[in-house]
């Protein structure tokens, strides 16, 4: 994507960065007293730069003849470093590896083989050099200091050279240093280093270190002369941003989240399903659809698994849950809206009452953050380190308000809204802090939503037909699912269908499937990557997608 | 869709189908020795069919007086049965619900509520009828007898009148019969029904009734006159078409598979992740993309999770997975493909040999085959009821041939094939019944395929660059699985992308993730549906696909 793309839609955030970005290529001269610089001036700093061009060039013959002149001395080393050929699995050796974040004092003494990248180098004279190896989360220290017999000057110098992100191999003792190496995640050893090849190469300028991409803003604070590597440079460069330790952290808790949903719902016996994202109808009735040429032939994307679920209720199936890609093209550039998202969405037929469903969905989440905070403490403490927040507070069981009683709450406290006006962003965390305040929790469900502003499928409140039996679900005053009972009679669908102005032939075999008998079902669909950000307490819903999508976003 | 646009591009079996379907309308009165009647018997037929005409016309009066009479007599069991009101959560009782699989000799003598399908009554006399209620997989026989207290004639005739497939809420008591019900799969009880309402009524024709959808080709053998309900009908009619046990335990098997190959892969600690399916461009370089509009530009639909999940190893984590979509615009009609299918991906660095990682996906397929087996036995045993198969020949570790000795088996065998030849689909069944032949074994690894057969990012074969470090899986003698060594080497990967004419510069982003260092890495991809296909003996891949899309498929 170009930044002048970009920019047509650009987020505030997106637009300060592109400012930040101009100011680094300003281009007029200045002197020291910050004004433009005279003639006379601008002609001095002209004869002093070429003298400088005429010392670096100088400086530069002088390394090439030194290079020269050691590459003709005797290397007792040459065999013990270098680029290695390109892996094409040519060798099936049975080398036992050991890998960086098992390193330790147990090992002391042992010679071990290891594949990492070289995060940095420092050298020391031209005897020694440091290196930072990294693999994973973990970092260990490594270091080569010149022997004349299996490390030599040449080595030393190869293993600084070896530019920062490239991946080696190597051969190493693992010692006990003399004080702990503070610096690595590894701290009571290090490694020896003595065979070192390079096994991919960075032959490119890197966008950013991983340091400076790992920073918290607490470390820029402290120190502000530290680089800040702005969102939208790490979407650009993604492969880079991600192999941060926190970015890395992010994705296992965001596969933990789904794993944890898997759990809860295959131990109450759901089964998993698989429906069809190429649909012949924009049949959820809202413009937000991206239509697909298919085969001569009109298709679009499916904004959710919505009609297919309720089928799978309609063929016996009786709960099911999905998790897969749902598609909304709304041309809405917000920190919490994506093009593309993962949705976890789950349906249920009951006995009796919507509530049935709506409770075990309230015991589902917090069976999930629960076991977050037990099953994945390495990970979120990771991410906390680099994006600081509290653990959520929440009960045993989720608070449960009703629609109108969230509404008196939001007028208490001295909010506009109208009976039957749905909440804003604004006011959604508005609620949120109220919620928090007055009953503690990050949690909760508001229950039984106006009809109006609820989709032409959602089951009327029998009490009184503008509610209905709908709900939300709240995490730090944002929504993460939104769900209901719902009409499960074909009769009063297709009164529902007309009085929302929905075309009905588009949903001629949706309706067909209540005509054959249903149960009566509810259930509700859960975004992924909202929830991962919502519980990390993450600024923008990017930092948890992978590859985000967004309607200025198609890259990488 | 229209049976004439199914036409366009059917598939034999199709062809067949709308052949029988038309020999179904023939309208020529014949015979009993089946050449066409004479004018005068013609005649005859209409006088006999007036006569008929009146009787049925005088019967319905009859019964619309008797019912108008039955209609004023006191009815001692009114409260007791009916249509219930729509279930708009009215209620919430705490009634203790019985499924009808877990009803048994244990509950003999007590009062049970239940929710079933009216799977088919049969009244005896117009005192007494029997249901067969269905919940799920389970079926059981209710009994309503008249004794004019708790149940009247008219109640009986309420019961005797439920449409099939409606649903319907029950009390009633668990009895021990004389002798066990055979036509059921509880058979050791039966429920005597006191109180009976209708909650979902079903008031269209059914397509089929799930008997007919139910039956095997050997039942419909051993008695002819039985009904075969074609695929094409199925499919028209999915949400019907999935009540059959068989369907529920294909699909509960379908699950299983994802469920085992997400459990094989978490333990070896490979991380889920979630890759856009909404991609810039047709970047696989293949012709067989679906065009998307997106926000007034081109988008397309991703052919495989290949260039991301790569990425996400250049990203440096090691071991992914993804379940997820995958879309293909190839114009075929054929027993084995879909246009959107579902993709088990998974993508793995190692750090010697791609054999580590062929090796592992081996054993992971052996791992889910006997799992299913342990684990799934009830559901392969109810789908090898309707559709025979007998379990795979497999054994603890996957055969492995190279290419060239397959090419060899097959010339062995008679057939011609060059060299660098792909297999095509009747080569791959007569491979796989050589090697079931010779080796005993229904699945088997096909290692080092020629080169020019294999996509831009596969890794050559070191020792002879005609071959390449890549493999395919068969199942029963078709192809389940692709994989291979892929290129991690951003030079050698440009200098693939021209010799096979893919345009580089929709790679951009791809190759960048090589040019930051990315290590040595294999992976591969399984198509779910086939696995359950071949797995189950089933022949169309259509039986597997929840709701299948094809060139000529949108719906439902």
């Amino acid at each position: 994507m170009s930044a002048q793309e970009s920019n047509t839609v650009a987020t505030t955030e997106q637009q300060q960065e592109v400012a930040e970005l101009a100011t680094q290529v300003e281009d007029i001269v200045l002197g020291p007293d910050g004004n433009p610089l005279s003639k006379k001036a601008l002609k001095k700093l002209e004869k002093e730069r070429e003298k400088e061009q005429k010392k670096l060039e100088r400086e530069a013959r002088e390394a090439a003849e030194r290079a020269a002149r050691e590459a003709s001395e005797v290397d007792c080393a040459k065999e013990n470093y270098g680029k290695a050929p390109i892996n094409m699995s040519q060798v099936q050796s049975g080398t036992k590896w050991t890998e960086i974040k098992d390193l330790s004092t147990e090992l002391a003494g042992q010679t071990v083989h290891v594949q990492a990248r070289v995060q940095g180098s420092r050298p020391t004279g031209n005897k020694m050099c440091f290196l930072v190896l990294r693999e994973g989360s973990a970092t260990a220290q490594g270091l080569l200091v010149v022997d004349n017999e299996t490390i030599s000057k040449q080595m030393v110098k190869f293993a600084n050279g070896v530019s920062s992100e490239s991946l080696v191999s190597l051969v190493a003792k693992v010692v006990i240093p003399s004080e702990p190496v503070k610096s690595c995640t590894v701290g009571d050893v290090e490694l020896h280093v003595s065979r070192l090849f390079v096994i991919s190469e960075v032959s490119v300028t890197l966008p950013f270190t991983i340091d400076s991409a790992s920073r918290s803003d607490l470390e820029r604070e402290l120190d502000p002369t530290l680089n800040r590597v702005l969102l939208f440079t790490r979407l650009n460069n993604r492969v880079v941003d991600l192999r941060t330790t926190a970015n890395n952290a992010i994705f296992k808790l965001q596969a933990a989240v789904s794993q944890l949903f898997r759990e809860y719902l295959t131990n109450e016996k759901f089964t998993e399903i698989h429906t069809p994202k190429i649909i012949n109808a924009a049949s959820e009735g809202g413009a937000n659809v991206f239509r697909v040429d298919y085969f001569k032939r009109n298709a679009y994307l499916a904004q959710s698994p919505q009609l297919f679920k309720q089928m799978c209720i309609a063929a016996d199936f009786g709960k099911v849950y999905e998790i897969a890609p749902v598609f909304r093209a709304e041309n809405s550039q917000t920190h919490r809206h994506l093009t593309e998202y993962v949705g976890l969405d789950l349906e249920c037929a009951f006995r009796e009452h919507y509530h049935e469903v709506m409770d075990m969905i309230g015991d589902m989440f917090i069976y999930i953050f629960n076991n977050l905070e037990k099953r994945w403490a390495v990970e979120l403490a990771t991410v906390r380190k680099q994006y600081p927040s509290e653990p959520i507070q929440v009960g045993d069981k989720p608070l449960k308000l009703e629609f109108k009683d969230a509404v008196a709450l939001l007028r208490k406290h001295g909010e506009k809204i109208g009976d039957f006006d749905d909440f804003n962003t604004d006011l959604e965390k508005k609620l949120g802090g109220i919620v928090r305040e007055e009953y503690g929790t990050d949690f909760y469900m508001v229950d039984k939503f106006p009809l109006s502003i609820r989709p032409f499928y959602t089951m009327p409140d029998p009490e009184n037909p503008q509610y209905s039996n709908s709900y939300d679900f709240f995490l730090r005053g944002e929504e993460i699912m939104s769900g209901a009972q719902r009409i499960h009679d074909a009769g009063m669908l297709k009164e529902r269908i007309s009085a929302c102005g929905v075309p009905i032939d588009d949903l001629a075999e949706y309706i067909k499937a209540f005509e054959y008998g249903c149960p009566p079902h509810a259930g509700g669909g859960v975004g992924l990557e909202r929830v991962v950000m919502f519980y990390l307490g993450l600024t923008d819903i990017r930092y948890s997608s992978l590859f985000p999508r967004d309607p200025t976003r198609l890259e990488p």
